[in-house]
């Protein structure tokens, strides 16, 4: 069957070899005579694979016994939605570092509950870099400092000797990288993503949550917008996605089965060594982020020619290099070379730049 | 690839035909390239396929453009959240006929926005039927009357005469009947179901509503919470679980290429006449429900001995014939035959129902 190179930011390029397999379980999952989505979120079998789920998200994070794993619907826009009706009463704050449109959603959103601090923004310069922030500003109202670990439409993330240190809770929006290197995980009192970019098809959001910071959320709220009812249900209250709690485990024993993170974040280390390093050589393509503050899953380019930059998009898709045109807000191009996308695709996609310098230049 | 007969009350069986073509489309859809849940929600090629299955969704239950169709997350237990969120005031109140566990958790959810009338109740026949009910009783502050047109773990359901017919909307929970019968879609001001029984995996959310009582909702709501702004974002404004809709509406062609929903009400009927039947003039196993309030889709049923209902749900199981327990609040027997359970199937129930009787009467 016919698969091209899918460069989208999501929902994104999967590893071939768990489509696969969920391609079979689909029809009949192991010896059940039940396709995976046929069975009984009530099942033993169901309950190990998301057991099994949570037990190697941990694993693989390097999280304890202090953290508590939520599988959730509604996407990164929903967790926007209920971080502060879970922990914000209506005088407090919460303070945000602004590095675009996911954080400056998130910050929206949290106006309906309560009262909110930008800390610091790189609005200013386009979001193309994480800004600067002084910690020693945070509001002492605030009840948690909230970032975005990884910015898909800049293609900026937070190294890990940047991230902020405080005594305030912290709460990351991974979305966009989680899975794809090491990184100080249990550092976050909160940490959430969306599956569709780095674990499997859109419709799961993962909230990973410590025990202690859990406690301080609030009881009384309806059950479904609840993450400490969530959290005593264990993601089992009412059905889960449960072919997406499938896939992630896969996903999960996939990353496993090649060597774990670390490996993992080897091989994404590589894949965008390679392409930074032929743009920031090219004399038609350049990346305009501060470089140390560059993403590892997107990175967006452009010939700085909105005609040259059309003219890539569609010759590139011709070539079966899909969706590497940049966010509609953002212009240019980007390639995102999630986990799901091998080291070839990357050399195909350079190759092909290099054809066009020099046919462009 | 091994297919027993999955009797569960959903997650449930689905049609071989479409798992068949999803399983392909999980790794190169159609000519693109790209696995169906790889593509992106911004494409031309998604956004096809969700209009189609809105339209699809509508011409199958003979709804005008005076409605909207939403695709949502979160399950029916978050629609309990939603609806009294959107269409509630603290003082107002809303109506229930309580036919069960889900009207009953209906109404507790709405507690936390408004008051609550229970206008009628079946509780004390234990939910085996479906209440009387006096429509000039409803308290005058009422915004809405709900009910569940099918109670998944009794084996009833409201027919089309029993509906209530009044000037106040009327909200429904159809999660396990949705498109299995010609029903007043059109009559109701909202309904919903989750796709994990007659529709798809689990993940997705339907609703239908009313333009007139969407009017009637409130607007300064956070985004995900809001129907209104979901419904004017056409459910895109976030990444919505595109599988399950690419899924959705591979069912609603399956439907639609299987002569349309007379057809499949006419199959439905006559598997339900078949195993009711059977039960009927049966020694062995009784079905309780009030004969006019039966569920098309779930049949329950019982020997009225502990021991011997264990005993039938094991050796099913040895034959094939799974998830036939009753629900676990409920106890005995309960054979789910959504829209993907052929009649092949139930008459292979129906054969060992009756080889059972003779070897344990």
């Amino acid at each position: 069957m016919k698969r091209l190179y899918n460069f989208g930011a999501g929902p994104a390029v999967l590893p071939e070899e768990v489509l696969k397999k969920a391609s079979k379980d689909l029809i009949s999952y192991s010896d059940t005579g039940m396709g995976i989505s046929e069975i009984s979120h009530r099942s033993e079998i169901f309950k190990n694979i998301l057991n099994e789920a949570k037990n190697d998200i941990k694993e693989l994070m390097g999280l304890g016994e202090d953290f508590e794993i939520l599988f959730l619907q509604g996407g990164a826009s929903t967790v926007f939605d209920l971080i502060p009706m879970n922990f914000l009463h209506k005088s407090d704050f919460a303070s945000f570092i602004d590095t675009g449109r996911w954080t400056k959603r998130a910050m929206d959103e949290a106006k309906f509950f309560a009262k909110v601090q930008m800390l610091a923004s790189s609005e200013k310069v386009g979001y193309r870099e994480i800004p600067d922030f002084d910690i020693e500003k945070i509001n002492p109202k605030s009840k948690y400092l909230y970032i975005c670990t990884n910015n898909t439409i800049y293609g900026t993330r937070f190294i890990k000797e940047k991230l902020p240190k405080s005594d305030l809770p912290l709460i990351g929006d991974m979305s966009s990288h989680i899975l794809s290197e090491t990184y100080p995980y249990k550092d976050f009192d909160l940490f959430f993503a969306s599956t569709q970019k780095n674990l499997g098809p859109s419709g799961l959001t993962i909230v990973g949550v410590k025990k202690s910071f859990l406690q301080t959320a609030k009881d009384n709220l309806p059950a479904m917008l609840s993450y400490k009812f969530m959290a005593e249900k264990n993601s089992l209250y009412n059905t889960p996605p449960t072919f997406n709690i499938y896939f992630l485990g896969q996903v999960l024993k996939w990353i496993k089965e090649n060597d774990g993170l670390e490996a993992i974040e080897k091989l994404n280390k590589e894949k965008a060594k390679i392409l930074y390093e032929y743009i920031d050589n090219s004399n038609l393509f350049r990346n305009e982020v501060e470089k140390e503050d560059r993403s590892l899953m997107n990175v967006v380019f452009t010939s700085g020619n909105k005609n040259l930059d059309y003219k890539f998009i569609k010759n590139s898709e011709a070539r079966g290099l899909l969706n590497l045109q940049g966010h509609r807000s953002f212009g240019g191009m980007r390639a995102s070379i999630y986990n799901g996308m091998g080291l070839k695709g990357v050399k195909v996609l350079v190759d092909f730049m290099k054809n066009f310098e020099i046919k462009n230049k």
